[in-house]
């Protein structure tokens, strides 16, 4: 990958530069923050011509290691108005790096409404106008590029909500033979894409040259390694069979299951929604439904799923723990068919399903529906879709409908809902949720996988261990590598320096690629720093350091001094 | 005045303190800034249990000197984040001040939603339940309350919009004889007071013994050749016979006139709705129609009006610049008796007229209705009242309709609508908007009365300026003086000390009396500086770099460092 795509999206122009030799260090996560910081200016309208939407394969993008099609989105946030990355998987990714392209960058603004396509193939790009595209849902989007461009190419896309520029509005990504959609939902960069009236990208990587890499051999091997590592692991079993929604029973035990816009920690219909009762229920329906299925060709963990409707129809895929808890128990919906169809339409209309589900808890608290009413919910996202007033407002992300219905108790932190773990009975996620980059996201940094290491409900070393966790999903991240492939690093962080010898023969230590970590956390912070959006201006909301969560009957008690340590923490020499 | 009042809404308890030797030294916008930066936690929830509204006289409060009926609200601001105070006119002011009252204080959140009426006299303050005043109208508002307390108390109140917390809501406050209504406008204090649960505050002051003061004689005298002062500049006149609205042709012929959302600094229909039209169109129509009243007791400028619809009968009052402005020609609305309705409108539900004004254009201008149509605006404002979902995003201010509807061009900085003087062709404006703590008010530095000593198109000069005008009214804001009184200080500063010699007996220079200008301006800033609400972070809305502006086709390019220059500048020992 050495090529940088720029696209003028008020001149139509596309350059593709050579990436310089420092850019040729970066990719992912760390290509986004460090093009931010060089060209975006950080208190520039998110929606205006100096932001740009960076897309950008991680630096094992393209090569055959497991689940390295995941690649990152990024820009300046509507929501949280500092960086923003968010990644994904589907196929454009690989697709992208397949092409030898490091990064695709959109820029400017165009002058007149429009709904383009820009086209990535190898004999060219190039914006296209579409205008039949204009308001189509995600699949539909899907199924006409598909008339077009044919079955082969990667698709990223935006629904209604993003090209009504909506602050929760998610971009889709097709999955392997569409089956998947699957988004790069946080932070509301759809509408960063629909600012540019960018409607969807399409990538062709048919009549690229295969990839030349340093070492092919070190490569393979190293990826081979991975694998039995992550097979290794007893938790890929679980994944696989289960998915995302495995970790939502004990999240339940626990308490920090987002119930009732978060009023409490558990959810009495917890066993309609879990990760086992969705496997039986794949499994008795049958038809279209899977369990166990890739989001990116190649994966070896296949944590997703096809859910199936009760004659074997797909509803959706995949459906994923944090979907199920902000739109399920969160609005006080236990069917996990009602929850399946609202996030179809969460899909198709293209938005986050986590912002939107904490945006309808909230509509629910003030009455706009009750909680519970999955009919309801469902019409509330169809609005999101037609633009009325209410969907609006509801696409537009949690702070916005609290602001409008006048609700105080908003799940949000730096302008975006909080993830599927409440931080008053998880305190580490609580810390990464205010002192992150990303804010309140639920990969920046997650502790769930220590509650057995250290008490959740408890202050201590949570600030220590959330410093790790954020840098260990920094590397991740900019690898290219899914947070599952974690085991085998953690056993052996030096299988990361045959990865990166293999394909571009550097001679790495392990510390380098730490250093690269916290140079992404590092970069990141200036952008917010400069934005306005640093962690001290930002901290939990104040109805969490108030009630007790049922049934911990905790509340969130880390100070902000307390969290603000986390910049002066020793970092251990091996964070994996 | 020695007392302040703080009054817990969440358990009723009501509690007067003995102000300190240093509050003492505190009135209106100075004890404003000082209570926030002690009291207030400066990154908490504006309509959470840690904000504060403050109710203070100025140090003249309740004195006879002329315009010091006039007073402060402040509190964090919802839109802003940052430090605001709003001051008004009306009945209230004097009579807190004459009650011995420094500050009315409300603190914290009841328990469940209630409707309750603070009443301040000297025989003993309370809260009281009057659920009957639930989503009225201010003037139906005021009239329940004259029914249950008299003729005589001041009255505060909020509109349905303060109650429903939005982000555009004021604090109406009764004028004499209840005619006028004025209005603590700007940055949503009428929010955090419906916050509070507090729909009125009824200030009887029937019983107050008279207010002692240092010297009698002195103040007088003072007092006297203040208003001489007053009397003998040539602007009062033109004030008294055309109050504000007598800017509006200038602000039109240098191209400043908000028209269509912005898009415009003058108006095809600006001889419709100017000071003299509206001069005689009040003697025509007779009737109650009248130029020339007070806002406050005593006003000698007395610069209001009451503007009677074609039968003579009472339509606003008074009718003012800034609302004619953004009401009108900003939302392309050229009948002034429609900008009266309009105006009433947002008095009625309880709104302020610039940040709605502003909302409505930007409505406008993503075609909920069309240009011009008031009607349509009409009925947006009284949807606002009646809280449809469009009228709560209208009613959370220019920023959030921006938000909701998709709209770049939004006239707003630090999350407040820009008030009625376009900042590309009065470029000292545009300083005072992005670097006054206030953010985009009229009052915090309003360089319209330099526009024939410094070029309003230049950069030269500006920043110099803009720093003395925003510590004039610094100033200004904390004697309780209005800034039309300005005239005669200018002409001798020294005219100050009498005034606070008379008054406290204080042995004051004029240096200190600018120093504490000063410390206003210091003490809101490091408040801002600690919200997130520092002027570095809040550039001009990028479509004022951009667009020219017709007919002068200037852009804003006041840079950020060279605004930023303004805490470096050198300050005249005299900014009056």
């Amino acid at each position: 990958m050495e090529w940088i795509v720029r696209v003028n999206t008020k001149t139509g122009r596309v350059v593709k530069e050579k990436a310089s030799r420092e850019e040729m260090r970066w990719g992912g996560r760390l290509l986004i923050s460090k093009f931010l910081l060089r060209e975006v200016p950080p208190t520039c309208d998110p929606l205006g011509r100096y932001n740009k939407l960076i897309v950008a394969p991680g630096l094992l993008g393209g090569s055959p290691v497991t689940t390295t099609g995941k690649f990152s989105i990024g820009g300046k946030s509507p929501l949280t108005r500092g960086v923003k990355e968010s990644d994904v998987g589907g196929e454009a990714g690989s697709r992208i790096a397949a092409l030898g392209i490091k990064a695709v960058v959109l820029e400017e603004l165009p002058d007149r409404p429009v709904t383009s396509v820009l086209r990535i193939a190898a004999d060219g790009s190039g914006l296209i106008d579409m205008p039949e595209l204009k308001g189509k849902w995600v699949s539909e989007t899907i199924r006409l590029l598909r008339e077009r461009f044919g079955d082969s190419p990667g698709i990223i896309c935006i629904g209604p909500a993003g090209e009504m520029k909506m602050g929760g509005a998610g971009i889709a990504v097709s999955g392997p033979q569409d089956v998947q959609v699957r988004y790069a939902a946080r932070g509301g960069l759809g509408a960063v894409m629909g600012s540019k009236g960018v409607k969807a990208i399409v990538v062709d990587d048919s009549a690229a040259p295969p990839i030349s890499v340093f070492d092919e051999k070190l490569l393979r091997e190293a990826g081979k390694a991975l694998v039995q590592g992550i097979m290794a692991d007893p938790k890929t079993e679980n994944r696989h069979k289960y998915g995302t929604p495995a970790v939502l029973t004990l999240c339940n035990e626990i308490g920090i299951l987002p119930t009732r816009n978060f009023s409490a920690g558990s959810f009495e219909r917890a066993d309609e929604i879990c990760g086992d009762r969705i496997a039986d229920l794949i499994a008795e329906r049958g038809g279209e439904g899977r369990s166990g299925t890739p989001c990116v060709r190649g994966c070896v963990i296949s944590c997703s799923n096809v859910f199936p409707n009760a004659s074997g129809k797909k509803t959706v895929a995949s459906i994923q723990y944090e979907n199920i808890a902000l739109l399920g128990s969160n609005c006080g919906i236990g069917s996990i068919d009602d929850i399946a169809e609202l996030d179809d339409l969460c899909n198709q209309v293209g938005v986050d399903a986590i912002e939107t589900g904490a945006a309808i808890g909230v509509a629910m608290e003030a009455g706009v529906i009750a909680f519970g009413d999955a009919e309801g919910a469902k019409d509330l996202v169809r609005q999101i879709g037609c633009g009325t007033w209410m969907g609006r407002i509801i696409g537009n992300g949690v702070v916005v409908t609290g602001k409008v219905l006048g609700v105080r108790r908003v799940p949000a932190i730096k302008g975006q809902a909080i993830a599927a773990y409440d931080p008053r009975a998880l305190k580490g996620n609580g810390v990464t949720y205010v002192t992150s980059p990303m804010g309140a996201d639920h990969t920046a940094g997650n502790a769930l996988e220590t509650v057995r290491t250290i008490n959740p409900l408890g202050i201590e070393n949570q600030v220590e261990s959330s410093r790790k966790l954020q840098i260990r999903a920094a590397i991740l991240d900019t690898m290219g590598l899914c947070l599952f492939t974690r085991p085998p690093f953690t056993k052996n962080p030096d299988l990361f320096l045959p990865l990166l010898k293999g394909r571009y023969g550097w001679d790495w230590t392990y510390a380098d690629v730490q250093k690269m970590g916290l140079d992404v956390l590092d970069t990141e912070r200036e952008f917010n720093r400069r934005s306005g959006a640093g962690e001290e201006f930002n901290d939990m909301p104040e109805f969490m350091r108030e009630e007790p969560l049922p049934p911990m009957n905790s509340v969130y008690d880390v100070t902000m001094e307390e969290m603000q340590r986390i910049w002066e923490v020793e970092i251990p020499e091996n964070v994996f």
